[in-house]
């Protein structure tokens, strides 16, 4: 059995009805916007190295791991969540495939070296670094959620010195970077080739933006049918309830 | 009356259903992509200096003229097309309020001023060059759907230099496109601000793109709700039916 450390619960990934995460809300819980990036993300289904930047608990390896026999690493700064992330794959005995590694994503072209992944993913923090006095007072969340340990230019050029000639960086954001991220994608040799913009309900603004590029790639976007979470009723869409609870793309089945 | 020329048409302006427009449809005629800018790009009610660049047969002046008092003035390269937009102008009566200018727009900062409009719009060429055997035999349509005369840089220059600080420049172009745009804005110090995806129906990918960018503008980047064009059953949407046929919009009335 896996050790629960304070406030931790053991959570159902609600899709993969046989997964279980831990999560704390005070120290990490994971987002729509990670499991929507997981079903985003282009992988390969029989082999190769998919790599995931701010893994947090370790979410995204979890849930990529059913839709590909690839090796995956999540990368993690923070030594608590870094813990979380690594009972978590201990529990659904993912070991063999998933590593986590607890170190700054700065650091990681040269510890891992350049080119070496297929695939890297992120989910990074969103939000500018505050004034010191209007920051989270919990520092789990603050650096999970705002740009203390690393700017969106370090995750752009973290990602695009990891991945090899060829592949695919996918990210999670807000629209209202979108012209942050096109432009330090094209800087870094990132073509920004698919975007889905997700919208909380019909006749609102787009409320979070899922985008995918080539390394090296040539000039080719595509934007992909809008996502709607709620209906008018507010209950989730008929595709939402699919990513959320659905168990209807294992290609592996 | 107005004088028509060879193939020329005299077309009723489907959403003013007391304009008219003359057309040809070997030399030039306005497309959805215009009306939609027109409805899109943001103009003062009361007074200011509209420009509309790539004007064509006047499309975009004549449908901004009902929703602005402020003065229009149309610029298009091509001698046969200009002299179409004078003549659309003066069956409409608007000498006063349009004018139309025959010229390049890479001359226009130079010609017109530097920082002399508050709003510039433009519904540019949207293919790059093709090979001189792949090209458009028609003339009067290659330049007006090919890079041929001016590059989409070209384009995002002029509409830059010509607005003035905290002007709007608002365009149309194809999703394929945006990386472009959005990179030469920035490079232009056109923050974008609102952007609309454009989509032919549900479940497909977008297949326009409508762009605003503020010059000098702080960064906040807004991505409207979607519009759809068609419903499954092929008929417009209300939305699209509003806009072409609609009247309800005349803030002047």
């Amino acid at each position: 059995m896996v050790e629960l450390k304070q406030d931790e619960r053991l959570d159902y990934l609600l899709a993969e009805k046989d997964m279980r995460i831990i999560q704390s809300p005070n120290v990490f819980a994971f987002s729509l916007d990670a499991v929507l990036l997981s079903k985003f993300a282009y992988v390969p289904i029989k082999k190769g190295k998919i790599l995931d930047l701010c893994t947090g608990n370790g979410v995204i390896p979890l849930l990529l791991s059913r839709r590909t026999r690839a090796t995956i690493t999540g990368v993690e700064l923070q030594e608590r969540i870094y813990d979380m992330a690594v009972r978590s794959v201990a529990v659904n005995g993912l070991q063999d495939q998933i590593e986590i590694i607890q170190g700054d994503l700065k650091d990681m072209p040269e510890t891992l070296g350049h080119g070496k992944f297929d695939v890297v993913t992120c989910n990074p923090p969103y939000f500018p670094t505050p004034k010191k006095d209007e920051q989270n007072i919990n520092e789990y969340l603050a650096i999970a959620r705002h740009e203390i340990y690393c700017t969106l230019e370090d995750v752009v050029y973290s990602c695009a010195k990891l991945v090899r000639p060829g592949g695919k960086v996918a990210m999670v954001h807000r629209p209202g970077r979108l012209v942050d991220l096109i432009t330090l994608f094209r800087t870094y040799h990132l073509e920004p080739k698919r975007i889905r913009l997700v919208y909380p309900k019909i006749g609102r603004e787009a409320n979070m933006l899922l985008i995918e590029g080539i390394r090296d790639g040539k000039p080719d976007l595509k934007i992909l049918p809008p996502l709607y979470v709620y209906t008018d009723t507010n209950e989730y869409t008929k595709e939402m309830e699919k990513i959320l609870y659905g168990n209807n793309d294992h290609e592996l089945e």
